[in-house]
């Protein structure tokens, strides 16, 4: 019996989902839900229907768990507290400062349904969040850094697109490499924003544009840019769309500590992300949850979980047997 | 109200753990036990007992999780699941073929005694398990590698004080750089042993032996070193004292694998680990995990467990409003 699985909102993430369904046998891809006319959307996956999504409810025999593929700042707050009364629902809802919000929120509508919700997957918060909790429990006296990069900003992207002139523009976001080796190194710095990364934009202007004021408009943005190392580089559009493209992003996060009775001895701890694709994997990460959720609700488990409460073992679709024989 | 900690067996593993307890508040060291006589042990913890090991079940009450601090041959086969009957147990049990039987053996103890126990906590098995289940789970399509060192084996350096001739010996496992960058650089390479790892053995030699023979009779050795190019140096009693008496390790454990409906994009998950102190480190896992088998406890589990069934919340002092505010 496959794990049947429904997505609301067929962006590059609802895209990226539905790949990685097909990667893993376990599971199936029930039904898409959009909020655009159904009949203008093609699927990749042959026979499955896409739906509005103000139907999903009506699906609930169909569909074990839904994944949520909408952005933070307005979908995901309505859209998983309302649909975790009906589904085991999982999202990638990365807006930090308001996670503690949304988890209450989905927390209190998953217990009303006897579902489970799992909030805030991805890479970070995710896999990067699992680094920053073992590692500070396995050597409390040390510190993290996280650094995000190369990678493409699709926030400063748009910020960019903003400034008068600007026809399309790419916004890189590059760990500066002497910041990052000496925290590899061991070494526990101090680091300013401006040290840790620096931002790389490639700007297609309008013609006849004054390319001389984009540029200083750009690096000197607030919030955006200032604090910043910031390059402008000026491109055509054919440029664009032939380097520019991807969506690929990755990052590090390092923790060092220190151990024995005088702290004596140094310790690293790193993960390193290297992604192609930004949308495609924060999806894989999406449906290896799903499976998760549908294990806790299978328990009878229900109510809000992050990544942090989910044991590894819960996200492989070998068994208990299976993992300890060949994986431990 | 603080978890008191037993630590079975007073090697460098315990006296990490011992170090360990003390960088976490809500830990405190109960008793430790040994099979050597205990007045010849003197801690570095004041006022705590040294304890004969078989008078550990007598102190059934004074201690929440006993902390194993043996070797994977002959102790903690035994000891484990002893042990498990009258406390939640921890162990780093390394024995990679034989972790299933291990499991079934702590399992039915610790289910007997109505306790916890997590086995084979550590970094490989423990950290690096996380790492290959996860993104195996993440990204199934892919391969996945380890790569260890640079870093001392200890039974390596055994089997060479085993050689005619040696007085002393240090081995150290040292991965590639040329088949770790094209692993990292997203590459599924098919790598032989000799490919993946060089061994570095540093010797002194008595006075008058044959080096030559020595050397020969090292590189030669089948299972340890004649499927690998090893290098033999002589050095002085003197200059093994002053450069060779840490015990670092590390290594990297790298997943490449691809997303998409064509596989068309790659990503690289890696999980690398630079230790000044292999037992002082994993000691700190151990004492990690004795805080999530605490937890288990309270909340009335009983039986085996690995790091896979371990949620990290478990691991953290901090409570779940704590993690998911600052950690997520």
């Amino acid at each position: 019996m496959a794990i049947n699985i429904g997505i609301m909102g067929y962006g590059n993430l609802g895209r990226g989902v539905e790949c990685a369904i097909r990667q893993n046998p376990d599971m199936r891809l029930a039904a898409v839900f959009t909020r655009r006319a159904p009949q203008s959307i093609s699927l990749q996956t042959p026979g499955v229907p896409v739906l509005p999504a103000d139907q999903a409810q009506s699906m609930a025999g169909d569909i074990d768990v839904m994944i949520l593929c909408g952005g933070s700042a307005t979908d995901l707050p309505v859209q998983t507290p309302q649909l975790a009364r009906t589904f085991h629902v999982v999202d990638s809802f990365d807006t930090h400062a308001n996670i503690p919000a949304h988890f209450d929120a989905v927390d209190a509508a998953a217990k009303a349904g006897g579902k489970v919700g799992i909030i805030s997957v991805g890479w970070d918060p995710g896999l990067f969040s699992l680094t920053r909790v073992i590692a500070g429990a396995i050597l409390p006296q040390g510190q993290d850094y996280t650094f995000w990069g190369k990678g493409v900003s699709q926030g400063h992207s748009d910020a960019i697109r903003r400034v008068e002139g600007v026809l399309d523009a790419r916004q890189y976001t590059v760990p500066v490499p002497e910041a990052l080796e000496r925290v590899r190194s061991g070494e526990n710095p101090a680091l300013t924003t401006r040290q840790k990364h620096t931002r790389e934009c490639f700007v297609v202007a309008k013609e006849g544009a004054d390319l001389a004021r984009i540029e200083h408009e750009i690096k000197t943005m607030p919030n955006y840019f200032a604090d910043y190392d910031t390059t402008v580089t000026f491109i055509s559009q054919e440029e664009m769309a032939r380097d520019h493209s991807g969506i690929p992003h990755g990052g590090f996060v390092v923790r060092n500590g220190v151990t024995g009775l005088d702290g004596q001895n140094t310790h690293t701890i790193e993960t390193r992300l290297r992604l192609d694709s930004n949308p495609e994997f924060t999806s894989s990460v999406l449906v290896a949850y799903a499976r998760a959720a549908y294990r806790l609700g299978l328990q009878g488990q229900s109510g809000c979980r992050t990544v942090l409460d989910i044991a590894p073992a819960l996200l492989s679709p070998l068994s208990g047997e299976e993992l300890r024989a060949h994986f431990v």
